[in-house]
């Protein structure tokens, strides 16, 4: 099952998927195709043939465009704090901890390993200030195979950052980034492993003009990815307002930093004309619909962006999405677009359809990655989901897909691979049956 | 783990729960006591003694105040349609199913399955119209060890009833019912299960006024549990306007069918009024968060009922629910609450405790039985379910606690008793150790 349309899910039975041996989707044989016999029996006879039994379907892997690292063992707490409490009490604190490496390395393991086996095989990271720390989490994800996106966080205005836990000057803060970039680029010719660094500015509260505009001018001298916050609660987009007296997409803009390869957390107070610059940058959307029920205020226009033709995508924002299940995410934001459609915004609601398309198809243009729909061309990132109420349900392909968005737990995940490559594994194989 | 009042969750640590032969708690006995190591030797001796591992917690079973057993096999589908479509095209067919009782058994044992792994030890159901297949559903419960209130549902208004679903008069819907609640109890006796007849009008629309009339009158005549839904949409509330110009509630009341002993689902539209006729006739309120989300058009004011001294309890609401879970229900509930709180009722926020205190407390006051709190006297309803990220994260019990209310699924949930019966059980058994 893939994407075919925004608004449509497609389910095609019985074929044959042939990826090659850099992990790219090579062919998609149908049973009625001429080829499809030998094709088969070519791979039955040389080891590579896998058969998914009855009941199990095979879905393109998630992308998770939004995620806290080192927030992860924390994930669930404190969520009834008011966002600053939960910041500087909780959250700070414990970002500060990554300093210690043995530390990041057994947080980071629980979590990417979690992320792989709820289905999610491209993920794009904030990691904390610490570049060595970043670096342990672009080795864990190299070696469980994990597609990565990971930034070096970026902090250091003194108004908004605690003294324990920011970059000392702009100067520190521009050059540790390089430093971060520099080293991922070795790490990803040394392991051949897909890492890529992220410039990541925490959101423009806590940094200062300098540093924002370092870090735009660093994007562009590396060709890189850009993540922060932008509009995600009527403080931040007061903020914005305030210091720079612009809108807070306008002030990412000013400073070089909304691109076609940028991706935006939240955006739940983008207005119209922030969507427009939006369009008009190719900048992403990363819609992190559990977390806006807590610190959003309100809920993130998803139906309204896709009209005006900015592209959309999924995130758990961990830890302020409890849950680092996309598919959860996928629930949250058709629940979030019904709450919308009850507030008055007639047009709100977004489908089962519409959410997968989000979670494979938005988050794979945000990243520029050929991934998120089983297509010649596209890289092999599959996860193998059990149908756990297939006995006593109806078979109707589409019934099937709504079952699967609205009850699939990681229980039900029963591989997961990553271009090609097994990285994950459960329960009964059904491998060369 | 349990309520030790609405704003808190106790945890203790190291006690000896002893049951008795009845399946009642005992004694709590701590470390401190000096019976401690005695009669824990006493237990190893005789076998009885069950010892949780580090990492695991014994929680109370839940109680799902909202059920319609026979909406399982379409659990998650449709939701984007509109209530009239969601009912006239998918549900009413579907139950209307249910005469065939080889059908009814077998996706009933689904459905009892699936909620005792989900922790849920005490049911409280809607079944079909149908008498013989509602029985099945009481086998069931008795066989698997599910606490379990089951209605007959009645509907007879051919306005708001299709003609393949329907009792075919009052005459019928009041002698069906009470022929459901005479073999209820002859079952009861014979089985010495703990299930119990509950009258069941579906909804104030579906039925004739004789027959609510008459409904009201069966259960004082067998002082029975009564179930319904109570103003859970705009519709439904201006339904009751437009055909007794009272509200919802207080056709309900007319009837008799508001008493100590009902549970009415929803009330999202509830007024104070009517808040304060639930607390004056001691009515419960099965409040669904995830269900609302879909047909409920805002969200059920559960601060606000429990300030009014109204007791709320939380139920799934299968299938205008998807979630068979009552933890997705507890975090749906704190979620919904703080939407409310951005709509502007800036004291509806209920926390991690306070959901757990719905789930436990609130719906065995509901039914009126000894569960939902480990104490002597109480039934030994209990859940030992285990924390997944125990390795990574605090081990303060507050943080436990939310991490349980959190990240459950059923996967993480062991050991399920009732009445001191193991009735569920998964993965590594810590008995006997
Ligand atoms: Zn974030
Ligand atoms: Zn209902």
């Amino acid at each position: 099952m893939s994407s075919a349309t925004f608004d449509k899910a497609d389910f095609t039975p019985d074929v044959l998927i042939c990826v090659d041996q850099s992990g790219t989707i090579d062919r998609v044989i149908s049973v009625a195709d001429k080829d499809y016999q030998s094709v088969k029996q070519a791979a039955i006879n040389n080891s590579t043939y896998i058969h998914i039994s009855e009941g199990s379907y095979l879905l393109p892997g998630f992308t998770d465009l939004h995620i806290h690292a080192p927030q992860w063992s924390q994930a669930g707490l404190a969520l009834d704090k008011p966002l600053n409490e939960w910041l500087n009490t909780y959250t700070f604190p414990l970002e500060a901890k990554f300093r210690d490496l043995a530390f990041a390395q057994r947080v980071y393991q629980s979590l990417v390993a979690e992320l792989l086996a709820n289905g999610t095989t491209t993920g794009l990271y904030f990691g904390s200030i610490h570049t060595e720390a970043n670096l342990v989490l672009a080795k864990i994800c190299a070696s469980l195979g994990q597609r990565a996106f990971i930034g070096k966080v970026a902090m250091d205005n003194p108004d908004q950052t605690p003294e324990y836990y920011r970059d000392n000057d702009s100067k520190e803060a521009l050059e540790e980034t390089e430093k971060f970039v520099q080293k991922m680029i070795q790490l990803k010719q040394s392991s051949q492993a897909e890492i890529t660094a992220v410039i990541t500015p925490r959101f423009v509260p806590s940094c200062s003009d300098e540093t924002l505009s370092g870090l735009g001018k660093l994007a562009q001298k590396y060709d890189l990815p850009i993540q922060s916050h932008c509009s995600e609660s009527i403080w931040e987009d007061q903020y914005a307002k305030d210091r720079f007296n612009m809108h807070d997409a306008e002030v990412l803009d000013k400073f070089g930093l909304l691109t076609d390869k940028s991706i935006m957390a939240h955006g739940t107070q983008l207005s119209d004309s922030d969507l427009k610059l939006f369009h008009n940058k190719k900048t992403t959307i990363a819609h992190c619909p559990i977390s806006n029920i807590y610190f959003g205020n309100s809920v993130t226009r998803v139906k309204k962006a896709h009209q005006q033709q900015v592209n959309v995508g999924l995130g758990t924002d961990i830890s302020g999405g409890f849950s680092p299940s996309i598919y959860r995410n996928m629930q949250q934001a058709i629940m979030s677009s019904q709450i919308l459609t009850d507030s008055g915004d007639r047009n709100a609601r977004i489908t089962a359809a519409n959410a997968f398309y989000l979670a494979t198809v938005g988050g794979a243009k945000a990243l520029h990655v050929k991934t998120g729909l089983i297509k010649p061309g596209y890289q092999a990132d599959f996860q193998i989901v059990k149908d756990q109420y297939f006995d006593i349900s109806s078979n109707d392909p589409q019934e099937i897909f709504e079952r699967l968005v609205y009850h699939t737990n990681k229980e039900n995940i029963k591989q997961v691979y990553v271009s090609g490559k097994l990285v994950h594994s459960i329960g009964e194989n059904d491998n060369g049956k």
